[in-house]
């Protein structure tokens, strides 16, 4: 499809539309809102990581001057289980229970109660008044304690899912999912060779800059509004009346700028406790984590243990693929298990196949989705196990990807049949790099990995408006992470035939846009993009019946091109295009405003694949490892804007890089976090990066108009793998452990 | 219609949902938006009523520490003349010279620069720094004065529109038009008797409670963002952009809640000025008038002259109707002539009339529309006559209306043809209210007079949104003035049929909500009403396919009704009712959100007729009247929220007593306002004003689906006759000119 359509604006690098603001300090982001007579609300957390709460005392804290209101887990309503749905998933009791511990508390962190008062400061000092008793229990901190026959158990009540019927003990393990195609004990019998081995993964955490904020007013009619931070307002306007037992409809969201999510700012954690604090006050109040509440009670990502086995032939067909993945979900059920297993085996035609994996829960925070969830910790596992087997084959570990690509056609691991994909297009690419093929030098090492997420669709909501001069707005519902106002701008301009500067597109709050799913899976470009097309069109309908109408023909006899109505080839009509500015400013006379609109739940996301290519060298004296050079080459099905692709595959690799080589939560043995800091949790910086090349592969999405596919989180599935590659071709010795720290690199040179 | 209507929720009585944020004071006006670095903008306003400005010198006002702008008309764009369109009218570049003089000044109060500093304060005390070099001229103050064939002109470049077809000199005239029918001589002729007199009101001011406010903020890319309290932000977007020769779509406007604007709230006088402020500062800027600023500098009511002359036979029919009409316009052309001449006589079937108006500028601050533009200062004068009549025949009052009243089928006399209207059915049930026939004392008198308004259309439109839960979001563009939140809501569930607390409807800005007119002219309940309507059919017909699509039915066998899907009568399904509610939850399931949306340029406003009896007690030795009662019967056609349309009635009762009684702008000599604050201009307050009784009228507007006619500006038509008609009842004279002041009042009385 990209080949054959020329587009006019798709494809240009046009200044996005949030970018003055954005490099000007105008912009609003979770802790700008500001209203009159604002409080501020600050969260008492556990000390410990795991207890029982015997007794909150607020009667003390609540005689204290400038203290407006204390709530603890008692002042909440009861909330029954049920499923959030959307991306995240999860339980609503759960997330109730996180919000504020009701009887337990389940990590270090944990919030027991929560107080508002005249001043922030005020408010933390207050803290201190607060009385709980806590009968401490003993933590629960890995994936091998929590699965321990003996292991102390998280929640009496919660039986492996999965396995028996009619579990009889509760467990930490919350459930246990299977799949497999083929004889996975024939497919190793069919082997030339076989290699295994098995991998760690840490607790990382996303690192976004912004930390969680917000800002929540109720009125004594009990109408809310919430400004936050986050990557979907409607599933805030959800979880908060499902925490709070109110009316959907009695919050408002407005979400302002996003200072960076990747998944974790699709949970609610503060903004019903600010409601409620505002409820009890009688003020607006404002709450605002620092950074050590942000590592240390917003969701991270799954740790994870993976053993995986993989058999091929002498010409490196593969013939079985099986693992055991576990994944910590923190402390309440609901890691990144499925989708990771979803991924782990998905780019190779394999004929027998065998996944089993582990949903566990540990004294750690809840985890929350990361760019991928899962991915990046699977495909670490089977591409360090892939780029062994191409050691041991003495092939090119690009040739071995190649001979066992899926392509169009082939059925994906996890069901569905692929269509157009562009796994092969990127392995090509890899392989002609430059970057792939210059000389290292000693003490350097390069490595290749795959990457794989298959993106989402779910429900958009678009409106197109026309101004009566002729621009167009375009109200739609996702928070503008990575430049959407921009892309959603240039589908509606290429649509309609309109001047991308013509085009401005409103980023509309729960009351003013369409019920619309939260900015994650990919999604946005293409499902929400589809909604913008589609109203759009609706826009290109009407406008087409104005003329029509003008012009005393059949709307089937007008034609619509580069923005103008005309009359369709051999109809005789002796009249001018009009414009849709012409028609815009006549709409009045022809039955009213134009409003477009549409709505979706998209299918067909189209599957992201991804080759990257990681070039480091080792110091051997201290262990540190400095990625040397980076390229990230992916499919994009069609990149609307390509400099935000570009932005994408850049940023993916830096925190894949960052996750491969430092990042880590280092817990005591009672289980407090250690490096709850930007100094001790050490994410990348600018002079730890090299100038990460990119090249965008374009194999069209056949399901979307302009063949877009998703490309947020795949790029940073592979990076993890990639470095570790590099890192292994450097040093000699495989590491099978994340991260890569100067140490652990010391250690196995050491050992080696 | 009405009668054969059951209605579940319109005509009910339901808390308004905007009422408890407007009774807390959370509500926010147009001064209450606030920014950081908010800096404060003022206005330097004329001390002469006419003058040509030599030179203005800003530049010591802007060495000045805390000043961070100043600008004065050169700074500016040319703007071509060019009309406003809408309900104002109106040409842009005298709205550009009213917003800041170029060349002259026109009325004491006439805007001649503007600074923004650090407080508003130090601004106020700046202004003092700005060196005006002005040439003084006559003041022209009245009508008399303006049309004389010595007066100064205005403006040398106007020559009166509709008399010559090129005119020889310029002239204070702006335009005269005429409206005639039949022969009114040969009217005249047959008539038994004929009555003629002559009369004066003053200029008034709407009295709205809020002053002029708003608060710019623009980007360095140019994109501005302006908070104000107005009735129509479209109408300010674009008159800001075209005062400031920029986009439309790079303004944002955010209409606050509204603390009254009567008509007078749809005109720009700041907003472009603190927009121009912002951009050369950077900075957010602030704008409030004081009330002297409103007074002197904001568009007050059209003070009128009127000669009027009817014949009649001697059972009252009427056979000849004339006037001439002169309407002050202010400084610029575009007075309510038009308005109040297409009023006039159009409550009477006369087969002859002629009206002839003018349009004179003179040396006050331009006229803005104030509820019901012209018809009241066109009817006092009717009306009052008609009493007269009624008095010379010794007939009944509302008799005599009652013999000439028009009614369905009857030709206006501003055109179109009736169709179904209250007025009989108004003057039938003042003829039967204990209030027209109780006996009065000493002193008292009784008046009673018709009112008329023939409401417009418009464009509107409205969108409706169907929440995950099965609430509905109704988003709409008409400033909420007169509670039309809550007749919104009621529309929106009768026609979807679910509860009215389960529908919110939002006042969206210009970027959310659909292109929409004004609130005024009456049209909101009937033509937004009618969108949101529409928009709710929208949403039942996509509700249909759904469940047809769940039934497996095709969309033409399902019904809907009480907020169900069923199957149409006959079909053989076994399925449940699936309510708005079930419906949404499945909406992932069966296509996505539910989006419903209208526009249109609403035709067939159902013209307003009431009728009111005041009844009054005049001292005899102070001179001064007080209303004692006031009953208000009006056709609304439908009343969605009667408390609402009580209110209506109620508020145009307490401004037309005022109008009557009280209320004139008083200039002296040179020009300059004596009166400019609410101490010496003086509007009722309650004590001033008995309990004013109402009775709704409903005879159904056909052109809209629930019946719904335009009730909020025909309440302040009658009112000034009303009195009139009291007072000259009480006191055995006839005062033929507003306001009934003390001393006119006494004046009179000893004259007689």
């Amino acid at each position: 499809m990209s080949e054959a359509v020329n587009f006019k604006y798709i494809g240009t690098r046009p200044v996005r539309p949030d970018g003055v603001d954005k490099v000007t300090g105008r912009a609003n982001y979770g802790a700008d809102a500001n209203l009159p007579g604002m409080i501020h609300g600050v969260v008492l957390r556990s000390p410990h990581a795991h207890a029982i709460i015997k007794k909150i005392d607020l009667s003390q804290v609540r005689l204290l001057d400038g203290i407006y209101a204390a709530v603890s887990g008692n002042d909440f309503p009861e909330v029954s289980s049920g499923s959030m749905g959307g991306e995240g998933g999860g339980d609503y009791k759960d997330l109730a229970a996180n919000i504020m511990a009701r009887n337990k508390v389940l990590y270090h962190g944990h919030a027991v109660a929560a107080v508002a008062a005249r001043t922030r400061e005020l408010a933390v000092e207050a803290l201190a008044l607060i009385q709980v008793e806590y009968e401490i229990l003993d933590p629960v901190m890995t994936l091998d304690a929590a699965m321990a026959e003996d292991a102390a158990i998280l929640d009496e009540s919660m039986f492996t899912q999965g396995v028996d019927p009619k579990p009889k003990y509760p467990s930490n393990i919350a459930s246990r999912i299977e799949f497999k195609r083929g004889d996975i004990e024939q497919g190793f019998l069919e082997a030339d060779i076989i290699v295994e081995s098995e991998f760690r993964t840490p607790t990382v955490h996303q690192g976004y800059i912004e930390p969680h904020a917000c800002l929540a007013s109720i009125n004594e009619g009990g109408q809310a509004t919430l400004w936050c931070s986050t990557q979907g307002h409607f599933d805030v306007r959800a979880a908060s009346a499902k925490v709070l037992n109110m009316d959907l409809c009695d919050i408002k969201v407005i979400p302002s700028e996003i200072g960076g999510g990747f998944g974790g700012k699709t949970v609610v954690y503060q903004e019903p406790v600010a409601i409620l604090l505002s409820r009890i006050s009688g003020r607006p109040v404002k709450m605002v984590m620092d950074r050590d509440e942000v590592f240390r009670a917003s969701g991270p990502a799954s740790a994870s243990h993976t053993r995986v086995k993989i058999g091929a032939r002498s010409d490196g067909t593969l013939t079985a693929m099986s693992c055991w993945m576990a994944f910590e979900a923190g402390a309440f059920k609901g890691s990144a298990i499925m989708p990771g297993a979803m991924c782990i085996f998905t780019p190779y035609k394999v004929a027998n196949f065998y996944i089993e994996g582990f949903d566990v829960v540990v004294n750690k925070p809840k985890v929350a989705a990361y760019r991928a969830p899962g991915a990046p910790q699977a495909m670490y596992a089977c591409e360090s196990l892939m780029d062994e087997l191409a050691r041991k084959l003495e092939m090119d570990p690009l040739e071995l990807r190649l001979v066992n690509a899926v392509e169009e056609g082939v059925q994906a691991a996890y069901g569905p049949k692929f269509n157009a994909i562009g796994f092969r297009e990127c392995l090509e690419v890899a392989k002609q790099h430059p970057n792939y093929t210059r000389a290292l030098k000693e003490g350097q090492g390069r490595g290749v990995a795959a990457g794989f997420w298959f993106n989402v669709g779910m429900q958009s909501s678009a409106e197109v408006h026309i101004n009566e001069n002729g621009t167009v707005m375009v109200i739609e519902g996702n928070p503008d992470i990575g430049g959407s106002r921009a892309s959603m701008a240039l589908m509606a301009a290429e649509t309609l035939g309109v001047p991308y500067e013509k085009v401005r597109v409103v980023v509309a709050d729960t009351e003013n846009a369409g019920y619309t799913n939260v900015t994650g899976g990919s999604r946005v470009t293409f499902a929400t993009g589809m909604a913008v097309i589609q109203a759009a069109q609706d826009i290109i309908s009407q406008a087409k019946q104005r003329a029509a109408a003008t012009w005393e023909l059949d709307e089937d006899q007008v034609d619509w091109q580069n923005g103008h109505a005309i009359p369709m080839p051999g109809v005789n009509a002796d009249v001018e295009p009009l414009s849709l500015a012409r028609i815009a400013a006549n709409s009045g006379r022809t039955g009213g405003p134009l409003l477009g609109r549409a709505s979706l739940n998209a299918k067909g996301a189209g599957p992201g694949f991804s080759v990257n290519i990681a070039e480091v060298a080792v110091d051997r004296e201290t262990g540190k490892t400095d990625v040397i050079g980076f390229t990230a080459i992916q499919d994009a099905g069609k990149a609307i804007h390509p400099a935000y692709v570009e932005g994408q595959l850049q940023g993916g690799a830096a925190q894949g890089i960052g996750w491969a080589l430092n990042e880590e939560y280092i817990y005591d043995e009672k289980g407090v976090m250690q490096n709850a800091g930007f100094l001790d949790y050490r994410i990348p910086v600018a002079s730890d990066l090299p100038k990460i090349d990119t090249h965008i592969v374009e194999v069209a999405n056949t399901a979307h108009p302009y063949g877009v596919r998703g490309v947020g989180e795949t790029p940073i599935v592979a990076p993890l793998a990639a470095v570790a590659n590099a890192v292994r071709d450097a040093i000699g010795v495989r590491i099978t452990e994340l991260p890569l720290s100067p140490s652990r690199v010391l250690e196995s040179i050491d050992g080696a």
